[in-house]
């Protein structure tokens, strides 16, 4: 795993603007180890037969031209479908054969979206695996203070937690939903955490067009306005109000991010059977249709806007309705999704660490791995959710935010591939060891113990007698122990003295412009 | 999921030779559900390039040629192998380069392995993935009893649960040691337990040669001599003492075995780093190396004697020397194997629930989902240990053996594939519900959602409040509740009177026969 880590000094590199003062905090902030985002050398797996992928590409244009998709109370982006070639009708746009396609072609395969530290920078796209952590919980749990309403010191702690995390390449968005802070006023303090106590890249605020203009000022005082005019600073999520719907909230982040040229996920929200077929060749031919539809119109707005092609699909419990995770069905529509998503040469956003469970328990661990791991097989290049969600995503888990950016690790030596040259082949171990020997102190073994095998940082390893005298611990109670320990071990990153004024400054005053609202 | 499943009248079918009591008892017995064997309709994931397979080829001849094998205390083994052209010196065999392969051609490339309901039979190779439970440990677990040595009782509640499983295909071997019964007689009542308790088909015993002359007889009382004679009706396990060690007390039983026309996994069983090169690529060499003589030597004794491609391989922690589960390397190394494997035209066995942890927790869970996901799709044909593993295999676990076995179902639905036939396409239900619709009602889900969507029999599916309010229970406590409800509504699959006597006569006959022996 070696060749997939950097290690820095904490804040260092490109932007020390501050002068003396920041330079030496720089200096004596402690080392924090970060991991590379993953670049696989591991083939895709594909489940699609070139026979389905023709049929699903030509209904999704059937369902564009026939259906069409509904742009509710956005005026404007019927005028830009219909100047484009579209057939409106009310808010229902039907886009000819071949269009939505042709449309999207000017969106970039890849884009780097850059961070405050610039070694944090993520190449989004290609080969590439940039792993986020949960997004939009209204409520967190941990062992001792159970599930409650998140506030904004559940959110500055999982912004640490991220921070912290080895294998997490991306700070994320709204980590949870901090409850305690006025609805109209929160993505501010959400933005500052992520600027302030993370220095990797992070998202912006989609739920009101003047949040996401607010996310666009935020990183224009933390990375400079000439620098965000021409880079991508943020990778935002715009939802789908899928079946075929694009209401106008998101379609206001959109617009005011693609504008900016700023990254954006586009992507269904999907719980087949519900919001899809039941099919999988069904609701892979709606993502599709609605994918073409939303990239399309974020090319509309500006050619060459960054833009993803997301698909977040889950299923459905027929007995409860209630959203299953980790079911093969999932697995197989992120598979085909990511197929499809490549034929349009998009990134391609998916996965995470899903399930349903309540607690952090065995069944929450195995939907998650049947996630993960199809995930990282799947081709996916961004993936939202890698850490912290429980329960059908309500609660962001302190304890499962460890646990899953640990499993992350897995992912990243699973990409590496299988290396063959000389060394690797080990064939003077094997004729140092010959039969019956052991290879535990050979010179092969020890030149390589360190780092030819992935460990983990919190499941247990120990023999039983000695776990039992430990206190026989499961994984909830080690989580739980490791969370309080990386929060005790937390130094916040370095920051430019005169930039961290600003952006206070910036809050305070946006802040104090409005009275509070909670709806 | 219903292509896969059959149903069928418990103990029907071809062997009830008891007449009309027999078949009366068979008409009553209730109807227990099973899935058929899974036949995978998606494609096997490739890790090593073709360059890494040729140069791993390469060098498992030289590990033959050069370095050799050894086979203790077995002179007829070291003149088989005189005889076939090897250069033997002392115990060690060193096999010209070639001579080996070249042995293995007359081994199968499947086998129809036969069970006394022929509804059960499996047939090991070519896409085909047998599910067996898992094998080996000394101790059990539940809830409420903690851990403690295995007994014949736990070992006929393992079989019973196995038999009761939907998605096990096999009852396995030794599903725990039944450590109460004398250490030369135990292989009888396990024998006679998956004989009598199931009719799923079963493993032979290998830990000595009368044994598995016993497993021949008691067959023989079951099947018919002739038709054992004829057919496979076991599929024992016989390990290689890596590194590149066949022991005598293994070769004596794939010597009964292989001469009876009897199936064996030829497997080494190898903790890398410790009986095997610490790297990817230098296990693999290893392996391929101890399974072509393995395999060679069965074809010695018989050819076209049936061989399955074993690897047993998982990881270890180089800090505590423990071995780990779930790993990236271990997953690496399956895949890599199970290449090696078809490039053999030999069935492929590895993977398992694994797991180190010492609960069926969280950690469990991620080892064991990490470890089947890799399995599915790496192409094994015999996955043994698929449910109950616990604690690295000291430990079989009643609640983790039906958590695991529930999530056997997920691989039957991810292997089925995509279909893409003009019903799966649902180009009706999207057009019926357009947008901003839901599909829950539409006429197509309607059809379809009792088996669109694979649905858990033992993981939490409720809401928050009801889940909460029926006690807030976790996955091991819903799998206690599986247990004792499986345990509680278990019927026998009728067997033929005359036969069970036979049975028990001849268990009677071979415990009186020497005294017992605890060592």
């Amino acid at each position: 795993m070696s060749e997939n880590t950097t290690e820095r000094q904490a804040g260092g590199g490109r932007r020390a603007r501050g002068g003396g003062a920041a330079r030496r905090a720089e200096r004596t902030a402690p080392r924090i180890e970060a991991a590379r985002y993953i670049t696989r050398n591991i083939p895709d797996f594909e489940v699609l037969t070139p026979e389905a992928i023709e049929i699903i590409e030509l209904n999704a244009e059937t369902v564009l031209e026939e259906i069409g998709v509904s742009f509710v109370d956005n005026p404007a982006a019927l005028k830009r479908w219909r100047d484009a070639g579209a057939d409106v009708s009310g808010d229902r746009v039907r886009i000819p054969r071949g269009l939505a396609r042709q449309l999207c072609a000017t969106a970039p395969s890849r884009y780097t979206q850059h961070a405050r530290n610039p070694e944090r920078n993520v190449e989004i796209g290609r080969r590439n695996l940039v792993l986020a952590p949960v997004y939009g919980p209204p409520f967190v749990r941990d062992l001792h203070g159970g599930r409650r309403y998140a506030t904004m010191a559940d959110f500055e702690k999982f912004v640490k937690l991220g921070y912290m995390s080895k294998w997490l390449h991306h700070s994320g968005g709204t980590v949870c939903e901090p409850t305690d802070v006025a609805v109209n006023k929160r993505h501010l303090g959400m933005l500052y955490a992520h600027m302030r106590w993370s220095d990797k890249p992070f998202m912006g605020s989609v739920t009101e067009r003047s949040r996401a203009v607010d996310s666009i000022r935020m990183c224009e005082i933390l990375f400079g306005a000439d620098f965000v005019g021409a880079n991508p600073v943020m990778t935002s999520l715009v939802n789908i109000n899928s079946p075929l719907t694009f209401d106008n909230i998101m379609m206001d982040a959109l617009e005011v991010y693609a504008e900016a040229g700023q990254g954006c996920i586009i992507s269904p929200f999907i719980v087949g059977g519900a919001m899809a077929p039941v099919s999988v060749a069904g609701t892979l031919t709606q993502v599709l249709a609605e994918v073409l539809a939303g990239v399309a119109y974020s090319q509309l707005i500006r050619p060459g806007a960054p833009a993803i092609f997301g698909a977040f699909v889950t299923s459905i419990d027929m007995n409860s309705g209630a959203p299953t995770f980790g079911t093969p069905e999932a697995s197989k529509i992120l598979w085909g999704a990511g197929q499809l998503a490549r034929r349009m040469g998009l990134p391609f956003r998916s996965g995470g660490a899903l399930c349903g469970s309540k607690l952090p328990d065995a069944q929450a661990a195995y939907e998650t791995a049947n996630t993960l791991n199809a995930m990282l097989l799947g081709g996916v290049n961004f993936c939202l959710h890698a850490a912290g969600w429980l329960e059908g995503g309500l609660v962001s888990s302190f304890e499962k935010f460890v646990l899953d950016a640990d499993q992350l690790g897995v992912l990243h030596s699973l990409a590496e591939g299988v290396d063959a040259d000389a060394d690797a082949q080990a064939m003077d171990a094997i004729r140092e060891v010959g039969p019956a020997g052991h290879y535990l102190g050979c010179a092969h073994t020890q030149a390589h113990f360190k780092d030819a095998i992935w460990r983990s940082q919190v499941l247990d390893y120990k023999p039983f007698e000695t776990w039992h005298d430990d206190g026989g611990l499961d994984s909830h109670q080690l989580a739980h122990a490791r969370v309080q320990r990386l929060l005790r071990d937390y130094t916040a990153p370095a920051i430019d003295p005169g930039i961290d004024e600003a952006l206070q400054a910036y809050v305070a005053e946006r802040k104090a412009s409005e009275p509070d609202a909670y709806a």
